[in-house]
């Protein structure tokens, strides 16, 4: 297995809470970070060695500035594929474009969890507003459309409750190729996060519960008060994929439990915001083991040291913050974003018991 | 408590490794660090949002770079006292400028701790050769003879172990402003680090036993078999110079134990390298405290999470920090100092049971 040395230079795509949270992780270890993404003044700027502010598709700049990075890594899964993939001529891409380009389309990523033997709610390609009253007829009613690309917290979502009102549901889509997926009425929503190492050795984190407010994470526990049929069902989900798609890195998939099925939802080709809990509610948090499995070092271990709680500050939460400071058990993670908006994920805070 | 607003930026005096843990703990609150010392690429710049590269005395450039600075704190206690003062117009300084003066000088320390009702061994100011004569007479053999100034990691320091060597250890200091201080036959050597609020709230970590070798910090570990007399008066000992200083941050307290007596060895006016555990093996970490405190916000718990034992990388050890991280109990923490040197303190490791 070889090893990037201590020392080295990490590029890393995207520059929110997750890349400061990496870039965190990497120096700990030693590792330097150097963020690439269009916004400027970005979260994780604060904390990594450098930062350069250019669009995805600038390759001739990110070319120039990265030329001393010994590995690259993302921490936004909607970063262009061709733009990830072109740079794997300057150092090791982990995870790889192909994780990458499956997770950004809600249908290969069900077509490719499928074949794997995983389970899903049904669900129907949908490329024009004929598919879509085919897939309604098929799939029925309620059902959600979401784009293919492109969504994420809740964003290019429809709900139909009713047939009649596809028309309304494909406008808020803006007619973009979706998919249809039958409504689950789930027991719980879940996830597992896997680390996987290159030389295939993984590291488990979960099930961990979440709660969804308005599409946003709002919050996650675990343990879980699951069967072990379930838990056993939800790992091998996330090994199944983490193994098919080579994968290097933490993986985070999404989950639905309806009695004793494990249904998957999505997949993100990232650290996850499920799994912030672990920088203290693990023995190794899952952005140093992310940090290990693509600088090719050994996994630690994923034990959880208590039961945990985490929850996100999003939008006018984070002026509670000095009021949760004041809670001798709460660790808080504020990510310096200088504006407050309405569903902006401002912060979170843990609590290990 | 007048607070430091989230999002705002402090200034660190000092590029070290504990500026460097100082930088992370302050992102974790959301706060911009930035850094000032004469070394050009100092390992707290990786994850500082700025630094610059200027002499402690270039009170110029530091005024104009950290025109934006909401309080200025020290990572580094052999900082320039008269920078530091000149500093309290731009933004507090907390600690404030008087724990760095007494700090500074063995004697004054001393003096203060012996003030407040302190023991300490026994102890002479020497000035002169004629003084070291005298202070020899005095206190006898084995006796220390340190510099009152500048001394770190057991540099400035002869051994006396019988009254003809005195020559060669005032030759050895230099004939600089010295302590002569009675050879101690301790039991152990331990430290308190007290974080105390800018309300004058404390926490305690400790009391950690301290095994130095050749001078150098090689490993520490918490808790300690202690008497609950002996664990008293060291607690107390940290109380009296805290609160004595008006101290705001986290002070380190270097001790000799001897039976029941609890004898000062030294203070450190910054977090200290025998707590550098506590970022995993405690609720909330030194550095963290530190942050709080000089920012006006309530201190976190210091309780430990299990029995813990910090070593440190000194030099050559760096070389094994592959090895080290294959035990998956082993928290791993390097400084991303490009170059080995013999005595020079690279990272250290930390495992909590």
């Amino acid at each position: 297995m070889k090893v990037i040395p201590t020392g080295s230079t990490i590029g890393i795509l995207g520059g929110g809470q997750l890349g400061r949270m990496l870039s965190m992780a990497a120096a700990q270890l030693g590792y330097r970070s150097h963020i690439v993404c269009p916004e400027a003044n970005p979260p994780a700027g604060d904390v990594a060695a450098d930062v350069t502010t250019c669009a995805y598709e600038d390759l001739d700049t990110i070319r120039r500035v990265w030329r001393d990075v010994a590995v690259i890594t993302y921490e936004f899964e909607n970063v262009p594929v061709s733009t990830a993939a072109a740079l794997e001529d300057l150092a090791p891409l982990r995870p790889n474009a192909r994780a990458l380009e499956i997770a950004q389309d809600r249908v290969r990523e069900k077509s490719f969890a499928t074949e794997l033997g995983g389970d899903a709610a049904p669900w129907a390609d949908v490329a024009s507003r004929a598919d879509l009253a085919t897939a309604l007829h098929m799939i029925g009613t309620p059902a959600i459309l979401k784009t293919r690309r492109m969504g994420y917290d809740g964003k290019g979502q429809a709900r139909i409750a009713k047939s009649d009102e596809a028309d309304e549901a494909w406008a808020d889509v803006q007619a973009a190729p979706s998919i249809l997926e039958g409504f689950v009425p789930f027991d719980r929503e879940i996830s597992v996060l896997i680390a996987r190492g290159l030389d295939g050795a993984t590291a488990l984190y979960g099930p961990i519960e979440n709660t969804h407010v308005g599409g946003i994470l709002r919050s996650s526990c675990t343990p879980v008060p699951l069967s072990p049929v379930v838990e056993a069902r939800a790992f091998d989900l996330a090994r199944r994929l983490a193994d098919a798609l080579e994968y290097v890195g933490v993986l985070g998939v999404e989950m639905f439990v309806l009695g004793e099925r494990v249904l998957l939802n999505e997949m993100a080709p990232r650290v996850h915001n499920s799994g912030h809990w672990t920088i203290e509610g693990a023995v190794t948090s899952q952005f140093e083991n992310h940090i290990r499995a693509i600088c090719g070092l050994p996994l630690g271990t994923s034990t959880t040291i208590g039961a945990v709680e985490m929850r996100n500050l999003i939008g006018d939460d984070a002026y509670g913050w000095h009021a949760l400071l004041a809670d001798p058990t709460a660790h808080v993670h504020l990510y310096g974003k200088a504006e407050v908006r309405a569903g902006r994920k401002m912060g979170h805070v843990t609590w290990v018991r």
